[in-house]
């Protein structure tokens, strides 16, 4: 029997990813407040919804991909008041990178009112999206980790379960932050290299077999050139663009301030990002960091 | 026909590296000025030399390993000036961690004088220089590189040709300023997710299947009890110690001032260590700078 | 006639700016949830009261100075409620410092029950509250911030008007996160000069007189030895406390995550004082600074 | 009796300090491997020589005013060997900003040809040259530093003595290096504060009033329109120049590594400037540094 799921957000991540969904055989109906981006997805074959308490009638499971707290507190909590409107026995995903603590609040919200909901932000970006690659960081109840993955195996390899409430939130921002680290890290790297005459081809490869290797370095490596089919190689277009980086760093460090946790090397790349986003370079990718070192 | 190679420098990672060359069937003469060292490898099979001349009669390489540019400018232009009682045929392998500048200096000095010499670099270790498993990043002539494995390959299974003089170094501080980055990355990172309620354990094992990944993460974490069988589960004893991490971050810095680059994240690494340095940890593994982040 | 100010927290910084009051004729009606706080004060004057409620009964001025936004939310908003028992011709002042979005927070509150408050964080610390010589960085209605002048006066020297609401808190850490910038930055000039042959005092002279000159250099010197009557030649007892300064370098960093701006050096300002603090000297004045660049 | 000064450097700084020796009545020979700035000051009355020896015949004095090491080092050392042309009463003072290294290399390598020779860099840039204010961060013997007032006090206003060779150039590179710290903190406190709403006048001033104040902030104030007659308020044209910065910057660094001293805020600003040095910023005005915090 067909299942229904009921998709929030069908921008850049959300459309791909309840297309996956559609191919894997469940019945999506979708709801964006932009036009154009439930247009293009109810041309795709998602069943296009007019408000989010329509969407939600007859849902299995509700999965939501919003841009911020602010978005995902407002449909759940305050202006739309969807927990009022849900079945007990839907399981709601939401998928957003939001703040921990936000997190924390909408599934305490859900779980007092008798429902089952779990946070599973995403790693991977719009090509992992595309191609049903994504990795999900779960937090929540294990029953209910275990539920969504029903639907979560259809849109990504990788489902972790981080912990309760507020893991997966925390897993993302730290796996982003320790990403943002050796990027630059890499960017610094084959800069002193290169500015010292090396090349950075012969540079990446020494370095990718010893003890420095990373991801950054390994499969997305930010000198123009060294590998193909990379945002570096094509003038730093596509990817993980800058300002969606500064945001997941500024979700970093103000978990870090409420912890009371120090990460210098994390604050420094919030900064260095924040710079280069103020420069003009916030649509581009985040390996871009790159022309930080170099000369205009 | 047994081959004959002079070694200076019988300490942690010297004597090693020499027993692996009598393991594979070469003559060796060794010499270092603290008795004991050499005492010691005398022992095992290396034949003790009293004077630097004595030991670099008859050979066909030369390996130095040794702690800084002054040892190694001493050793061969100045006190000892070595260069002067080398044969012609003989292939001169510098294996310490210098500025670049003074390989370059040393390996134009030995040309001037029709010698052959490269620099070697190494990665990998105590650990590495006794399982004979290290990264050479070497620097020098194609030619006199090639002639250098053959005594290369028993010491290590790396072994890499950066460019011309200096670029083994340079490669190898960048390298090592990389791997300072990813290691303090990992360790707030960690200190983060922990703050925050995950297991470093779960943690640990997201990121590494995620864009976060790196080598101090995966093969060489920094929080205690993650992994067996690394110094952070063994009071960070043994390893590569914080004050030489010190030392080769302050190459880097070196260099990245000479060619006048930029490296943010680089230089707070080296600060970082410096401080912990300060603060009593020099002779731990340089995975110990977690415990910068936690609670004394 | 004899006017009356009823006075919230009575700690460290509250009792002797209490005793100002007293000093300058007021009666003063004090209330503090640590008995022996309340006790001491009433020795010296203030009239001990044992509940919020009756402390406010007849008061011309409310001041508070409250370790925490939590503090002062509890008292004015939460469980006590206080706004709900303020007669409408009382003027509030709350010195505490707290995040500016929790300022803007009660004074719109209060403005919402047709009440007056300003915020009035202060600087000068322990010493300045005692000698009255405080600063306030007042936030709020101009009416409201002239008509605090008949009490601020006799606490302190410095008066400032910041702006609207939550401009008070807003100037108070961008005061403190500067003074830490250059506090940290008078340490590394320093210790930088003492490691290359300099005698402190000579490089302290000659600093003062030119560009690098600041508080913390000519006022506040962090070398022991450089001047008398200030921490850094009293094993760093007294002063203002490591532990404050890291909770003030947080607001700041909320503050700037919050407002999408970039604070590199204030950034890692917070990082360095929060490993001293995690390194044991939370309760030292925040020039021991200088001991983080020092051999332990 | 008339006395004589040889001039060496007749740029942007040595010019107008010679003219000001002109003024007070000595006579000046100077020699600029530059045509334009040698017939410049030929104009203004100093006497052309076209040799570095002839310049030096009959001095009393020498003031050499170089670009770098490098250049000092060709000069007195190396290709010009001017030290085998000085009579022994003459009176060498070397003005340039160079390494700690370099200038002990110097003063010893005079003091072991008989001669007296100081080392004098300066503070206070083109605008304290032409008005006579400079500062003279003098290292050497005390006798000769003594001797050395009877000129330097008609260029500047200050004439410290730091200590022996070396000293000098230390104490310049630990005053500019604070000078950089608390101008980006002071960029950076602005640009909070205006973000958050506060007008950067008001900031201003109530910063210079309390903990936070510093010589950036009160006499050179980086945010445009706080103050007249600053380069913030003329595009950031004239002042000290941004690669003028990164280069003081490098010194300090260089020093910072040699002696094992550790400086992260030192590291982050020099990384910093060098950032806004290769976005196209090297001719502006150190203080232009605002603009690496405000959108483009």
């Amino acid at each position: 029997m067909t299942k229904t799921v009921a998709f929030f957000g069908l921008g850049h991540m959300g459309a791909p990813m309840s297309f996956n969904l559609l191919k894997a055989g469940f019945q999506v109906k979708g709801y964006d407040p932009v036009g154009a981006s439930l247009d293009s997805a109810g041309s795709r074959g998602v069943e296009v919804c007019t408000t989010p308490h329509q969407t939600v009638v007859g849902a299995d499971f509700i999965v939501s991909m919003l841009p911020h707290s602010a978005a995902v507190e407002s449909l759940y909590l305050h202006e739309e008041k969807l927990l009022d409107q849900i079945a007990p026995d839907t399981l709601v995903i939401d998928c957003s990178t939001i703040s921990a603590t936000s997190a924390r609040h909408l599934l305490a919200a859900a779980r007092d009112k008798g429902l089952h909901a779990i946070e599973a932000p995403v790693s991977g970006g719009v090509a992992g999206a595309v191609a049903g690659t994504l990795s999900f960081m779960c937090g929540g109840d294990s029953h209910d980790v275990e539920r969504a993955r029903e639907i979560l195996r259809h849109m990504g390899v990788n489902i972790f379960h981080a912990g309760p409430a507020g893991s997966g939130q925390t897993a993302k921002i730290c796996n982003n932050m320790l990403l943002a680290i050796h990027m630059i890290g890499t960017a610094e790297a084959l800069q002193l290299g290169v500015d010292n005459g090396l090349d950075p081809k012969v540079l990446t490869e020494i370095i990718s077999k010893s003890s420095g290797a990373n991801w950054s370095l390994q499969t997305y490596n930010p000198y123009p050139g060294v590998m193909e089919n990379v945002p570096a190689s094509n003038q730093y277009a596509g990817g993980f663009m800058v300002k969606l980086m500064c945001k997941d760093l500024g979700l970093a460090q103000r978990a870090a301030t409420d912890s009371k946790s120090y990460t210098p090397l994390g604050s420094l790349a919030r900064n260095l990002y924040g710079i280069h986003n103020l420069a003009g370079s916030g649509e581009l990718d985040f390996s871009s960091i790159q022309q930080l070192f170099q000369l205009k």
